[in-house]
C-alpha cells in the first residue's frame, strides 16, 4: 500500500441500512451494492450473518452473496459468533468481521458476555478460522466512548486489539461506535496503536453523530492510519442518537482525502449515483454534507 | 491567553446575513446579536460599513451599533476603504475589519484594486487608526484558494500578513473565503503561519461548503491557533458555491473544541436559542450539523 493511497471500505449495505427504520429487500440491497461496485469502491461490507428474527434487515444475507458476481471489490460481512462463522464459510464470503466492544459493560449489555467472554469467542472463531484458511477481522467498537462506561482506556484498546491479532485477526477495526470521539482523542488513540501495532492492518471507522466524523478521519490520518470505513450517503445512525447523523458519508471522506492529495480509486460520478440510490431506496439517508457541493461544482 | 481555551468571534450578523436572501430589519438584526451576547460569545461582527446600495443587508449598522449596550461582548464591523474607517470611528466601533485578498485577482475582480493597491488603501487606513487610537485588524481573504486563481502560495499569504502587521493591524484572520482548503494545506499553512508571527495574532475563518469546516478548525488548532471565526446556525454561503453550506456553524464549533477540553466561555443552551432564531428569522439557515446531537443529547 503507497502512502498516498487511502482504501475505503464501505458499511452502508451493512451497518448503514441495519439502522435504517425501512427494511430493503434483496433486490434493493443488492442494487445498491452494485452501484458501490460500479463506483469502484475496493471494499463494501454486505450484510451480517445474524439472527433473521433479531435483526430482519440483514435476513438473506447468503443469498445476497450468491447473487453477487466475481467483482474487483472486496466484500465482506458480519459474523457475531461461530454459527456466523459457518454460514459466512458456506457462502463462501472472502472476508469475515468479528466485533469485540473495548466496553465490558457494551458486552455484557449488548450480548450477554464480558469483554473476556466475548474475546474467548472470538479466538475460537480465529483458531477455526484459521484452520480453515479464512480471512477474519475484527472491530474493537466503543474504543473511545461507551454509553454507559464514558470514556474508555486505551490500555482496554491496546489489549483487546494485541489478543486479536494474536489469535489471528488479518485486520483490525478501531470503532468510534456511538460517534463520541473528538479530533484530539482519535489522533492520541491512533498514534499510540499506530507505534504497537503494524498500521496497514489497522483502520477507522467514524459516525458523524457530532459532525466531527471528518475531522476525525483527518487527526486518525495524521496518524499514519490509511483505510477508513464510510456508508455510501451517510446511511445508518446510532443507536444511541436516533435522529442525528449517521457514519461518515462515502462520499464526504472520498473528496476530502482525495483533495489532499490521496488517491481512493473510487469513481466520484457514480459514487454519487449510489449515493442517490441510498437515499430514494431508504427514504431517511441525506447524503453526505458535500454532496451538494460535488454534485454542482466538481462534476461539472 | 491560557493555551486551554478558544475564542470565539461569531460572524453570522454580517459574513452570515449578507449572504442570505433575505434581508432582516435592523430590529431583527439586532435580535439575533442581543442572543448572541446572551449566550457570552465573546466576540460578534455585527455589520459592515460599506454601500447600502450595493450591500442592503448591511444598511444601517452605524444604528444598530448605537442600539447595542455595553456588553460583555467585544463587537466589530467590516470597512472595506477610509471611508467605512470614519463612518465606524463615528459609530463608535471598538473593532474595525479591513479584507485584503491574497489572490490578486480576487482584489482585481472584486474592488477593481490590485493587492498592491488594496494593500496601500489598508495601509492608510491602519496609519489613520494608529493617530486615533482605533484598533483595527485585518482578514487575509482567498488564503488557499481563489476562484479564479486555484491555489494561492503561501508566500503571498506571508507577504500580505507581514505589511499588514507592519502598518499596524492588531490582528489577522486567515480566511478560506470560498471553503476550498482541505485539512491538510489547513495545518501546513498555519504551522507556517504560526513559525512566523505571534499565534495569538492569528485566527482563522472557514466555510463548511466541502463539509470540511470542523477538520479544517481542527488542523488549525493542532498548528497552535486559538481564535476561529463561526457562524450562528451555519448562516451564510458562499457565493461561488449557491446551496452548499455557509460559514462553519458557531455550535458545532463550540460543541468540538469544548468536547477536545478547551473552554469557550460560552453558554450552549442559549447558543442553540440563538441558532434557533436564526434559522426562523432568515429561513434559510439549516443549523450546524451537531445540533440534533446539541439538543437531543448534551443539553438533555
Amino acid at each position: 500500500m503507497a502512502v498516498d493511497h487511502i482504501t475505503i471500505n464501505d458499511v452502508g449495505p451493512r451497518d448503514g441500512l441495519q439502522n435504517q427504520p425501512k427494511l430493503l429487500s434483496k433486490e434493493q440491497r443488492l442494487s445498491l451494492i452494485t452501484a458501490l461496485v460500479d463506483a469502484k469502491v475496493p471494499e463494501i461490507e454486505v450484510g451480517a450473518f445474524v439472527s433473521p428474527k433479531a435483526v430482519p434487515a440483514m435476513a438473506g444475507t447468503a443469498e445476497l452473496f450468491a447473487g453477487l458476481a466475481n467483482s474487483t471489490s472486496l466484500f465482506s460481512a458480519l459474523i457475531p459468533n461461530m454459527k456466523g462463522f459457518e454460514l459466512a464459510m458456506s457462502a463462501q464470503v472472502p472476508v469475515m468481521s468479528l466485533v469485540v466492544a473495548a466496553s465490558n459493560t457494551m458486552n455484557l449489555k449488548n450480548i450477554r458476555m464480558s469483554t473476556e467472554d466475548s474475546l474467548r469467542v472470538s479466538k475460537d472463531v480465529l483458531n477455526v478460522a484459521r484452520e480453515q484458511g479464512a480471512n477474519v477481522q475484527a472491530y474493537v467498537a466503543t474504543a473511545w466512548a461507551c454509553p454507559f462506561e464514558g470514556k474508555i482506556s486505551a490500555d482496554s484498546v491496546f489489549s483487546v486489539t494485541e489478543q486479536l491479532l494474536q489469535a489471528g485477526a488479518s485486520h483490525i477495526v478501531i470503532a468510534d461506535t456511538i460517534g463520541a470521539a473528538n479530533p484530539l482523542e482519535v489522533n492520541q488513540l491512533m498514534e499510540a496503536m499506530a507505534s504497537r501495532f503494524d498500521f496497514a492492518q489497522l483502520s477507522c471507522h467514524f459516525h458523524d453523530t457530532r459532525a466531527m466524523g471528518l475531522a476525525n478521519v483527518y487527526a486518525a490520518i495524521t496518524a499514519g492510519i490509511r483505510k477508513f470505513d464510510a456508508s455510501i450517503a451517510g446511511l445508518g445512525g446510532c443507536p444511541f442518537a436516533p435522529g442525528a447523523s449517521g457514519n461518515v458519508a462515502t462520499e464526504d471522506v472520498v473528496m476530502m482525502v482525495e483533495q489532499m492529495g490521496f488517491s481512493t480509486g473510487i469513481d466520484m460520478a457514480l459514487l454519487v449515483k449510489a449515493a442517490d440510490l441510498a437515499i430514494k431506496l431508504t427514504g431517511t439517508a441525506k447524503g453526505g454534507n458535500a454532496k451538494p457541493w460535488i454534485e454542482n461544482y466538481y462534476l461539472n
